[in-house]
């Protein structure tokens, strides 16, 4: 007898026929013999429509209410979840984040997982029951409902998987799997039947929509098994863990993009120590992620230009924060460019591959697309470019570095 | 500076612009210098729609399971309250009945409140924050989401007034206070200006809908001052408080009319000690509510029948619970009859005037009425009859007992 997570998303739980369908799919599990514990997410668009009514009532919603408002769509679906399972005669009992067990910080629209107390859980599984529980929300010590923001369903998943030490965590959503790029933007992408984590990790980060970042940075740090597969269509979906099979020998595995990217500059900022930790310490306490940093000294030695990428969303917050501490920082002004987007190649092979930063530069080229910023890591490259030309980028790489559908067809042929 | 506690229902806050509304009236009141505890219901129909949604995957769904599903209707406005008042630059909090320190019964779909922790509330009040609590919910002592049944978001507001030894407890609704009767059955019917707890206790459980009866019973025993009106119309309400003004000189101050009323009849009961107390503690254990009784004994020594209403929703939960026990029980059989419906005059008048049963008999046996159940209280008389018959018998009884409306005018003329 395995315990498995599975977490299905909002669009597999969408109606209430896909609640009676997947209700189905956790019967056929239980027939194996295994112990399941589900997390779900809130109902399709609820949460999109939540969103609209709030911002109906206030332009700037509180976070903290935001919370509030938007933890009842997973609390919805956990007790129809439920209802459907009693129906089939299956045992099973509904939780809420902080039922669960789950603890955060006392942060609001984005807090981490601080710790999970599974002693409710495994109660219940011992009395043979399914336990469904809320994805994308927990509570903080001091009883605030919180989340943990977009996609954090993959993250409770995760987390708890780990907490249960589960023989493996099931994502299932509307896609099949994980392809060498989006398939709604390159047509000729392919399925991968495995990924290592840190490639996951970095498609992930780039905005391949499959997988919450944090979901695979979980399940990197507690080994934890994932699966990536359709909760529609009952395929092979693709596994995530260590050390890949090393199906094709390709050096690059994958072709991200993250459409919503704005270049923010801080100019003429005074050299002197602490003065770059000062300016990111200042973004995080503000939870602003920020990706790529560029520090351009130029010709003058007693001052700097430091650039740095951010989602646009967050430019209105970046802005307030930098000039609400002008003095403190000490520069001449700050520009920002939106607009923007991010194209990025992945792949373990790379590391004994260093020509592949220069490919993917000249194939940008090639295509006369202006590249903005570069940021480098062991196992991937990416180019913040215009978002005008971001299809026309994807395209070109996934062709040149062979990962279309077409050429293993015409092989085949 | 006094504190108030104000409810408002799902028709109050049945939209953006009716919450929108709702935060201006609270503004008002604090304007006016008054600390604020806000309850609110569910949005207009949204507690329909997730029953509606629960059906269609479960035909009967565990009550555990309803709680969770319908506690997150009241988390909704709740918090969109707040940032409709955030957005009028009111400090407001929200909490849920857990956050509130609401703590009920081990018992689902309809909890009674236990205790309530006012700490957290008051923590916030001194903060000058107006705190909104969600009504009809709360939490057991071992974490389990509970609601207290429909209306409950009454009992929620008096209990909260109770506890917090508000000056008044305000319960805006979609009327403008109490009347003589049902005025969308009755054209005629009055609005009262004060009514008495126990006048109204009656009218409440005689399914005038105004307010629900366990919220006019705790406000009875802990002497809050209820003020019913409409959030629609800025009218004065119906004050509720013990010993009103006695304006009228009327024997009868209201008709009431319940039209959900089944008979059931456990027939051929053997006759013992404990048999009565047995049949109606293994009811209220199953938390049926019984309404009148009636032991019919008959002819025969050994054995009785015994006659009892309810709602019609508790027909086959009863019949289940009769069954199951028909050995501990000892009886022959059950009959019921359906489609039955209960009218009532309620009167603090009354105790001095001991020929108005008869009268109200009289009145129904004029209009060839058939009188199925009798009950009668100090200030009460109520009449089970056939549902047909309910509006002609309420039209009927509100003429004879002087308190149309048109009368009234007629002596001004």
């Amino acid at each position: 007898m395995s315990l498995l997570v599975q977490k299905f998303g909002g669009t597999s739980v969408g109606s209430a026929e896909r609640i009676q369908h997947v209700a189905k799919r956790i019967k056929q599990e239980l027939q194996r013999g295994n112990q399941l514990v589900v997390v779900v997410s809130a109902m399709g668009k609820s949460t999109d429509q939540l969103i609209g009514l709030a911002k109906e009532l206030n332009a700037a919603p509180e976070p903290r209410e935001m919370d509030m408002l938007l933890a009842t769509g997973e609390q919805v679906t956990i007790s129809l979840l439920s209802m459907a399972l009693h129906a089939l005669g299956i045992k099973a009992t509904s939780m809420t984040g902080w039922q669960a067990g789950i603890q955060t910080e006392a942060v609001h629209a984005k807090a981490r997982i601080k710790a999970i107390d599974t002693k409710a859980m495994l109660e219940k599984l011992e009395d043979g029951q399914v336990v469904i529980v809320a994805g994308f929300q927990g509570a903080s010590e001091d009883g605030q409902i919180t989340t943990l923001g977009r996609g954090g369903s993959d993250t409770t998943a995760v987390a708890l998987a780990a907490a249960l030490k589960a023989e493996r965590c099931d994502i299932f959503t509307d896609v099949t799997g994980v392809y060498t790029a989006d398939p709604r933007v390159v047509p000729l992408a392919r399925q991968l039947t495995q990924i290592s984590y840190d490639e996951m990790l970095e498609l992930a980060h780039l905005g391949a929509g499959v997988l919450h970042p944090r979901a695979v940075e979980c399940a990197k740090n507690n080994n934890v098994c994932l699966s990536v597969r359709s909760s529609f269509e009952d395929v092979e979906g693709t596994i995530v863990k260590e050390e890949p099979a090393m199906e094709d020998g390709l050096v690059v595995h994958g072709v991200a993009h993250d459409k919503q990217v704005t270049k923010v500059t801080v100019r003429g900022m005074k050299k002197r120590i602490g003065a770059l930790s000062g300016l990111f310490s200042l973004l995080a306490k503000a939870h602003i992620n920020v990706d790529i940093i560029i520090n351009q000294s130029m010709y003058d030695l007693d001052y700097t230009n430091i650039s740095f990428s951010i989602h646009q969303d967050e430019l209105r917050n970046t802005l307030t924060v930098l000039e609400n501490n002008k003095e403190n920082l000490v520069y001449k002004d700050i520009i920002y460019e939106e607009d923007l987007c991010k194209v990025s190649i992945v792949g373990a092979g790379m590391i004994s591959n260093p020509g592949v930063a220069a490919e993917m530069f000249d194939c940008l080229s090639t295509e006369n697309i202006e590249i903005k910023m570069v940021s480098t890591s062991e196992i991937k490259v990416s180019c913040v470019i215009p978002q005008v030309d971001m299809l026309r980028a994807v395209q070109a790489l996934h062709t040149t570095f062979g990962l279309d559908k077409a050429k293993a067809k015409a092989y085949q042929e």
